[in-house]
């Protein structure tokens, strides 16, 4: 005998969790199709040297990689980002631009799992590419906004700041040469603290440059006041603090401005992003960090065509979030999507008893036959399971009659002598 | 620069077609709920031994199979069957029996792409499991109907046969032990035709023999006459026999009974069924060959359990259902989802270009603002390549008015001087 067990790392999906996964991407594609967004879809596996792309990242050492039965180098995607790349680069021709995508599916990254982290699990991935305008910006923001209120999580922020900002503001400060390690040392602030901060920044730096940097990042209270701060010890107005005055004049005009914070300690460390930058936190679970990031870049597939593509996009990490909605209480985690159980008393008329369901089914219900011969205790038991809230029973006589007794699960409660007719008026106004 | 393509037998999907795709799989969803049908998933990678199995099939040579990081012997599915039984003896305990459950998802063959098949593909299985009752093998035979009535495609016809009498008929013969050739034979028989069969099974038995196969496979002009012929080839009435006259009684009962054969032709050359098995033809596409096809069997687990699970299930092969679908007309084919394109005369207008798309949505409609100042020209032709069907014009003067054009972008006709409440009225008697 085979022991029964998955990878480490790797899960199964129970019916209820399977329910709230595919509700949540439900709603969210309802979300992002009233935004004119598109699906995509690609393969799990692909030629190594596409995921590796430049390489040298953490990335690497995660691949799933190996040999095919055809001696090819392949791997399986490690994020959507670069599959969306080579799709761009590959398949321009037949697509238009500005092009609106959305894309759901697993990868696969053969982490470290002690931290509770998954070697496989689902990302979501949205972003315009195309058109470098303010628009574009706005409209991530946006659908970020309308995804959470669908996903019935009204209460996140934005926290959104400006790479190219914050970059003139490294070279006033002629610490340009050290800007990753500054990112990245900003990027902990939340976590080490302010003090630790300033440490590693004035070894990084100069003690006045760690005070400059810190109240840079720090920003101010008002969108507009810290647009003003960041502007100047960035050197003054240009096309970068501009773009983030009219974002938050788009972000006023669609009624999401409370939901929106210019907060520039927002950097994401990748070297990718050239323009705003984001993430987004739930007001009520801030500790889980942010459940939705990303930000603009100038060239999304450079290592692929030489057609400039710029755009701008976002990805959800759908595991993170599902736990977090079953923390705020908004999953409904059903049991099963059954309405009413036809219930068993006599084999010999099953027939009659699909009759009924399929009477029901056709009024729209959700129904199910209890498939063989059981007492009636296991037939509750089993709907006691699967959440179903109605029973639907009948013996000879009723079937004589032409009538069945209608049981409320919950409560047992049960109504005699109904037709089926009458049943389905009766469930019909839930 | 890295040349953009897929692994040959791995396909992308552009969003026209991943629409459609999605679209047919949420009607077979909404199809198996209404059967109380739940949902689930598993890892893509397993342990190459929960795989591989008893192992020895053609399955092997054609699995993705390396080591891992951690130096496991992997594999990637190859079906939705072998990782349910392993689910199934794993998960017992939290789950109930009868367990009826679906699985969407895409596995993975290493086979011979010369036929236009794909190494990455997907299925859709559905089983009963925990019951061995006529009420479950007719209700697999229910849901096959309702799910071609839920994707548009109704006029099938399922052919059900019943191993059991079969191999009853083959003992009789005496040929059981030269069964596997024989189902394997028949399984061709209209590929090659009824004079080659003969032959085959000439060879494998007797001339006597194979007349006699020949004849019993042919069946007869009704269900109830050819399960007298079968039966009585068979050796006379049995539980088998019985159970075929009983699934008819409850085809007829639901109104599927025109729907279904008795076509004792029908094998499926797996060891693995036991009982029912068929086959589904789209009546308009006879020559695809089935697109569902399934049966009873009496262990699905024996392999990482003790426990019995008998069951009956389904299975779809998805690709090769939408290419027919695509045959039929019974797909939509939309570009998109948009339904407005609010469009850019001026790029100071932004805030309230993206105003008016976001009171459009909440009227429920799915809206896009074109995100760039562009000729017009430019972007009547991006609607047309979305084929979004109106478009919504203003410049400063509407501002100022508080009114919008709206434009049919088919017939190119425009209403001028329209708020937003009478644009949504227009819209909404669609």
């Amino acid at each position: 005998m085979i022991e029964p067990r998955v990878l480490k790392g790797f899960r199964d999906f129970l019916p209820t969790q399977e329910m709230d996964r595919r509700a949540a991407m439900e709603k969210l594609e309802r979300a992002f199709q009233a935004f004119g967004f598109v699906p995509i879809d690609t393969p799990v596996l692909e030629y190594a040297e596409i995921l590796l792309g430049k390489g040298g990242g953490e990335t690497d050492k995660q691949l799933y990689r190996f040999e095919d039965n055809g001696g090819r180098d392949v791997a399986m995607r490690f994020d959507l980002t670069v599959p969306f790349a080579r799709y761009m680069a590959e398949h321009l021709p037949e697509l238009y631009l500005p092009f609106r995508r959305y894309h759901m599916a697993k990868v696969y990254r053969g982490e470290n799992t002690q931290r509770g982290r998954y070697r496989e699990f689902a990302q979501c991935d949205f972003d315009i590419v195309g058109a470098d305008t303010v628009s574009c910006d706005a409209e991530i923001l946006e659908i970020i906004a309308a995804s959470f209120d669908a996903l019935g999580a009204p209460e996140i922020r934005i926290h959104v700041a400006h790479r190219g900002i914050f970059n003139r503001f490294l070279d006033r400060l002629g610490v340009r040469e050290q800007s990753e390690e500054v990112l990245r040392t900003v990027d902990k602030l939340h976590k080490v603290g302010r003090e630790k901060t300033r440490q590693s920044l004035a070894e990084l730096a100069s003690a006045d440059a760690a005070d400059r940097i810190l109240r840079y990042i720090e920003g101010a209270d008002s969108w507009e006041a810290t647009l003003d701060l960041v502007s100047e010890m960035a050197g003054g107005d240009d096309d970068d603090a501009r773009r983030m005055a009219e974002i938050y004049e788009i972000a006023k005009s669609v009624g999401i401005a409370e939901r929106v914070r210019f907060d520039p300690s927002i950097t994401r460390g990748l070297d990718y992003y050239t323009g705003v930058v984001f993430e987004t936190f739930l007001v009520q679970l801030p500790d889980i960090g942010s459940v939705c990031s990303g930000g603009r870049y100038n060239d999304l597939a450079s290592l692929y065509t030489k057609q400039v593509i710029p755009g701008v996009g976002a990805s959800i990490g759908l595991d993170r979030l599902m736990a977090a909605l079953v923390d705020l209480g908004a999953t409904v985690s059903a049991n099963s999507a059954t309405e009413v159980l036809v219930m068993r008393l006599d084999d010999a008329l099953a027939p009659h008893y699909h009759a009924i369901a399929a009477r029901l089914r056709s009024a729209g219900f959700a129904v199910e036959v209890y498939p063989q011969e059981k007492k009636l205790g296991a037939q509750f038991s089993y709907a006691e399971k699967k959440a179903i809230p109605w029973g639907v029973i009948c013996g000879e006589d009723e079937v004589s009659e032409g009538t069945v007794q209608l049981k409320n699960l919950v409560t047992r409660e049960a109504s005699d002598g109904l037709t089926i007719e009458s049943v389905v008026d009766r469930l019909r106004p839930r």
